[in-house]
Formats: structure tokens, C-alpha cells, sequence
């Protein structure tokens, strides 16, 4: 497996860049940024697959040259990791927010954490598809898999486990707490995602409502007090 | 979308079988029978995707013609549904045996419930992998896709939901755990196996003691006494 280039600016894109360099490309890399390419690149691989889409497809869908498109990403599979960085790194930025939004005592700052989490990762449309991709094609790129987990699904899980221990520590949760892993904690918003991914719009799923009793018996099971007001 | 053939029985199948009806393919079919076909079909498309998986490949595994292949299942198509109705088919059968263990209290078989099915659907590689299937294809098979919810996890919810409320009816369980959609019971299993699935053998992760203390604070949040030994 050979590595694969992270940013625009990779050796094998430099090479292709040479070779394409031409007045025609300039002009129309003018009319197409990255991040325009980068969305076409999310709808031609979420309607095909990675396998099936095609780079000139991706151009097609801005009207530009397939040569336009390998001017910034020298590869599909610089495309594939390069939209990969750009939807993680908005996951990433929501993680920031969380960390803003969740104040208050550890019960009122966990759920904050599992609710944003829920409505960005989940109920996002663009949030649930990275579930998708690193599912369907994250064997062919275990450098970009490995990546997206240390860069976001580890904070999430530190900030879960941080809140826990501060409840923990101020009485709010009962010490048992500290033995729930932070991957089962947000795996109902897993769950959501997967049904909403398989299914798409063909079942109705009321995401409030499935993730409400949840948070009551979780609440309930870690909580110092019976029956917390979450 | 055309009509997915559920069955090697299909109409596109049998007008396939007319044309590749000769002795050497006859000699091949009982060289190798449906369940081979299957059991290689599922490495194929494992291995490549479904995309990129070729007839002809699926068939040299085996050592046999793609004409032997086109005897049983009439297109690709087919055999992908084929292998997925297979894998659903072996996780119902482990429905039944869920029933079949979970006796005792409602504590005891809900616990039995989740552990079995922790273990055969997501432990188990074949288990899991018609996750990755159905997220990774399931646009292109609605129908696929909807028989396997109906048969296979339909009955799984409902069997969780009779548990919840015979422990409700019989006081081991609070009320409020009606409110616990039995997806979200469940999520843990596949938040693992998501894990399992996007992370191959790159990441060691202990199961069981990932899935403990969750089974003990959503039993702890659910039981009508404190604490309760699950």
C-alpha cells in the first residue's frame, strides 16, 4: 500500500501538475477552487462509490477539464483523501464548539457533548456519509483511517472521558461510571447514522426520540441521584 | 432500479442457463456447488468491493468457468443478493437460538440477548460484514436492504421490546425503560463492529470489556433495584 498524499502539494501531484500545465488549465483552475472540487468529489464518490467514480466525471460536474482537476490533486486517491482532511476537519471544528457549548455541572456538559455530537455527526447529512466512506473503501487507505480516528474520534472520546471523571469527582456520578467506555456512550449516535446511511429516506426515523430514552437509562445508570433531570 | 432475483430460481437466470447449457459446464456444477460459489463471492466482494468484484474471478477461485457461475445465479447482481440473503439467513438461525437460551429473568435474558448477539454479529467476521455490505451497496439494492431489516432486525428489536416489558410487568425493570428503543440497546454491538470493520487488525480492541460497563449502566439505569448483578 502506498502512501497516500495527505495535501495538494504531494510529489505525485507535482508531477502531474508539470505535464498538464497549460494555458487553457490555467484559466479554468481560476473558474474551479479545491473546495468546489472537493464537493463535486463528495457527490461523484457518494453516488458511485469510489471504485465506480471517475475523475472526468468529477470535472463534468463543474464544467471543467479532467486536467483543471488534477492541477490541485494529482490523484483519485489525493482527491479521495484530500475530501476525506476536509470533512473531518469540519467534524473537528464542531468538536471545538462542543467544548465551548458544554458548561454546567457534568450531567448538563455530557449531554451537550452526546446531543452536538449527535445533531453534526449524525443528523448531518455530510457528517454521516464520513462513516460511509471510511466503512466502504478504508481498507484501500489505512493511513487516512488511522488519521481521521487520532485527529477526531480520540478527542471526542478524552472529552467524554474527562466529563465522566469530573462527575465522578464532584459526586454527580456513581464511581461505576468510570467503566463505561466512551465509544458505547455516543454508539447510539452510530447506531442513527448507520440506519440513516442504509436506509436513506426509504424509513422515517424519529432521531429525538430514539436517542431520548437512551439518555434517560444511561443517565439513570450512572447518575449518584435516582431518576436525574436530564 | 430493476427487481433484484432473490433466488437462483429467476426468469434473467434460467435465460442464462439455456445459453451456457453444455456438458463441461454440467461437469463443473457438481464440481462446485451454490454454497462455494457463495462462500467465494463473499471474498471477492470482500476483497475488492462490488464494483470492482469480477464474475470471472469469483469463478477462478473456485478453479471452474464463469459459465458454471451463470448456471446458479444468472447475473452479479444476483449473486450479491444471493450472498447477502446467506449471511442474513445464518444470523436468523441465531435469532432462534437467542430465544431458545435467553430463559430466567428478564435480567438474565436481556443480558443473553445482547451478549449472543454481540458475539455472532459482531465478533463474528461474517457477522459484521454485512454491515460494511449494506452500508457500502445498499443504494444500489433497496429491496436487499429492506429484507434484511424486515427479517432479521425487525425480529431482533421486537424480541428486546418483549423483554423490556416482561421485566417491566414483573418489577425488575422501572417503567421509564419502556422509553429505551431497543435500537439504542443494541447500539453498542454495532458501534464495536464499526470499529472492528474500519480498523481491521490495526487496532486491538478488547470487546467484552468494552461492552461491560455499558452493560452495566444501562442495566443499572433500567433496574427498578440499585445496583443490580448482571
Amino acid at each position: 500500500m502506498s502512501r497516500i498524499p495527505m495535501h495538494p502539494n504531494s510529489e505525485s501531484q507535482a508531477a502531474t501538475t508539470m505535464t498538464i500545465r497549460r494555458a487553457g488549465v490555467r484559466a479554468e483552475k481560476k473558474a474551479a477552487r479545491p473546495a468546489e472540487i472537493l464537493e463535486a468529489t463528495f457527490q461523484e464518490f457518494l453516488d458511485k462509490g469510489y471504485d465506480a467514480a471517475r475523475v472526468e466525471d468529477i470535472a463534468a460536474r463543474l464544467g471543467i477539464s479532467k486536467g483543471a482537476v488534477y492541477f490541485y490533486f494529482g490523484s483519485k486517491e489525493a482527491l479521495f483523501a484530500a475530501m476525506i482532511g476536509d470533512l473531518s476537519t469540519n467534524l473537528m471544528a464542531n468538536l471545538a464548539e462542543t467544548e465551548e457549548v458544554a458548561r454546567g455541572s457534568a450531567t448538563e456538559r455530557l449531554r451537550a457533548c452526546i446531543t452536538l455530537h449527535f445533531r453534526r455527526v449524525t443528523a448531518a447529512p455530510r457528517g454521516r456519509e464520513v462513516i460511509r466512506f471510511l466503512l466502504a473503501e478504508g481498507r484501500k487507505f489505512p493511513d487516512l483511517v488511522d488519521r481521521h480516528f487520532n485527529e477526531f474520534a480520540v478527542p471526542v472520546f478524552a472529552m467524554c472521558q474527562r466529563i465522566i471523571a469530573d462527575g465522578i469527582a464532584s459526586g454527580e456520578f456513581k464511581p461505576s461510571a468510570a467503566e463505561l467506555h466512551p465509544q458505547m456512550l455516543l454508539s447510539p449516535i452510530l447506531a442513527v447514522a448507520v440506519d440513516l446511511l442504509i436506509h436513506g429516506d426509504r424509513r422515517v426515523v424519529d432521531e429525538a426520540i430514539t436517542i431520548e430514552g437512551y439518555l434517560k437509562a444511561i443517565f439513570s445508570g450512572i447518575s449518584a441521584t435516582p431518576d436525574p433531570v436530564v
